[in-house]
């Protein structure tokens, strides 16, 4: 395949940021990196790494760092944004003041934003004067920055309402390790994507209490049900969820390690409390908002949704880990189809 | 719940058959495991163990071992035939020989019959006297044997074609660490069960290689699509491919470090080949048979399985492993929906 070169900046610099900045830059594109922490950005243009987030790893030359957002998106008309949901807002509002030229931005954050229920493309979109905004594409998918990073094969999806340019995404993106496939679906996908953190939070409970893999995946099987419940309710396609941003990023969320969510899981089922939990990982733990998200969610909605609901007590109203995975697993409901099948209805 | 007691003979004392008769036993009944092995029924009835296959754990009292399988089936009227796929129908021609009042008969096993192509329930109506053979019901899930004998949580489902009957089972096993659901497409539960091995096969092989979780989970999504599109065209619900007998025994097939199928992949992706594998392995593993009949189904039907058609090649083929897996990573394709969406077609 022929490539055209593009220059693209990278906005956020942790792992996952990282790691697609790697892949533009090993399909020849001209990569910036942009990141708020000075230091880091040294470490990225002078050694070439970005230790804290991608330990071991060596970057191509081809990416260079950026501290200043002004200079980073200069003469750009493609933006990779890699940022945790709470910041988006923030770093938008940044963006449309230095910009005249429309921008396409590619989002790779997982997230609901609570209260306002919105998605991060609908967030976006709200955030950004039209005049400014080209076009929103989610790429989404099973994809572990590390093993990215290290090159290893990856599947992700991009989903658009404005599908020539998610196609544009693609082919920016896809090469020989890392392969992009299209789905129409932005619902689903941004949806997927966002939800199975709450899962992984719950699967990661489960590991805690040494419970094993039959219960988790018992929890992955009826959190695919209820995130498909909902989602389909928000006017997802049902099949989005059985495809890489649904169920297969459920997979490798809920049993990787390399998942900060499920870390995070694992420790509140050792029995430490949420803020022990949070001080502990030093990262954003998306699953704790998206929790709060999803919880109005499912009233506004009217969507049963019992391992959402359940773990929205253990985080935010002190229920015990341990006596809310039991009761998810003591229902007493015994048809299992009711529980897939609803999620077909309207 | 009050229970009633019964007497129940379970038919093949291997490490899921053991378990099962735990189960049971913590429920009350009086149970009866069979085994052809002489030692090791004088090992469960004087030590109350069969460290072979549950290493270390203790067997309730009320598990009672047969060598022979005409006391074991006397005054007996529901069996858990717990036996590998190969020897079901030797097994169940020496069961008829003794009988002459019907039996209800559990099977716990997951395959197809190469060549014939039948389905473990329509290979025990076609070897059963129509006289002998009150019901076939199938019980299949995200179960390890080794978590259910630690009393772990675990759920799983029952069919049937009469479900009457598979109420009746799923009151015998039920209890609060061994949930019991019913569906009544027994079609797709024994499809989903037998299926899932392949991919298990795949997903140990890509492991094997070192691929990692982001290559597995892509895997696995796309397994699911390949068993539910044979699945759909052999009679089944699609919905049963999302519950607990499709993705929650695909899930834990294909993660945990007790799945034999994977452990198998595993060898092949790091050099061996299939006897080597075999020899190692010393206990049976399904997915190899089944992905023969797979093999033959996918042409039967005209269904398009990527992932069988790659590893029935690496099995019985001499194509490398490594070039398999890579094969299937690269496919040109790239909207996911279409590979996703045919499996509601008709």
């Amino acid at each position: 395949m022929k490539r055209n070169i593009e220059n693209v900046a990278v906005i956020g610099a942790g792992s996952w940021g990282t790691a697609l900045a790697m892949v533009l830059a090993d399909n020849g594109h001209h990569v910036r990196l942009w990141g708020h922490k000075a230091e880091q950005i040294n470490e990225i243009n002078d050694l070439h790494t970005n230790e804290k987030y991608l330990p071991d790893i060596k970057l191509p030359h081809n990416i260079t760092g950026y501290s200043s957002l002004e200079e980073a998106l200069t003469g750009i008309d493609t933006i990779v944004l890699a940022i945790p949901t709470k910041a988006i807002r923030d770093v938008l509002n940044q963006i449309a003041d230095l910009r005249t030229e429309p921008l396409t931005i590619v989002h790779v954050s997982k997230g609901i934003e609570p209260d306002s229920l919105l998605r991060i493309s609908e967030m976006i979109e709200q955030e950004m004067p039209a005049e400014l905004l080209h076009s929103v594409v989610v790429l989404s998918g099973p994809s572990h920055a590390e093993e990215v990073s290290l090159r290893h094969p990856t599947t992700v999806a991009v989903s658009s309402k404005d599908m020539m340019t998610a196609e544009r995404i693609q082919d920016l993106f896809i090469n020989q390790n890392f392969r992009v496939y299209t789905n129409a679906d932005i619902v689903g996908v941004e949806i997927g994507g966002a939800l199975k953190n709450i899962i992984a939070l719950a699967a990661g409970i489960s590991d805690g209490l040494g419970y094993g893999d039959n219960a988790k995946a018992a929890l992955i099987t009826r959190g695919l049900a209820e995130i498909s419940r909902l989602g389909v309710k928000m006017g997802a396609s049902p099949l989005t969820f059985s495809g890489l941003a649904g169920i297969g990023d459920l997979i490798v969320t809920c049993t990787s390690v390399h998942s900060r969510n499920w870390r995070a899981g694992n420790m509140l089922g050792k029995g430490q409390n949420l803020q022990e939990v949070l001080d502990n990982m030093g990262m954003v733990v998306e699953g704790v908002r998206t929790t709060k998200a999803a919880h109005q969610l499912a009233e506004k909605y009217n969507v049963q949704m019992p391992i959402t609901s359940v773990l929205y007590d253990v985080l935010f109203n002190n229920v015990n880990a341990k006596d809310g995975v039991d009761l998810l697993m003591a229902r007493s409901k015994t048809n299992e189809m009711e529980d897939i099948a609803n999620f077909f209805e309207d």
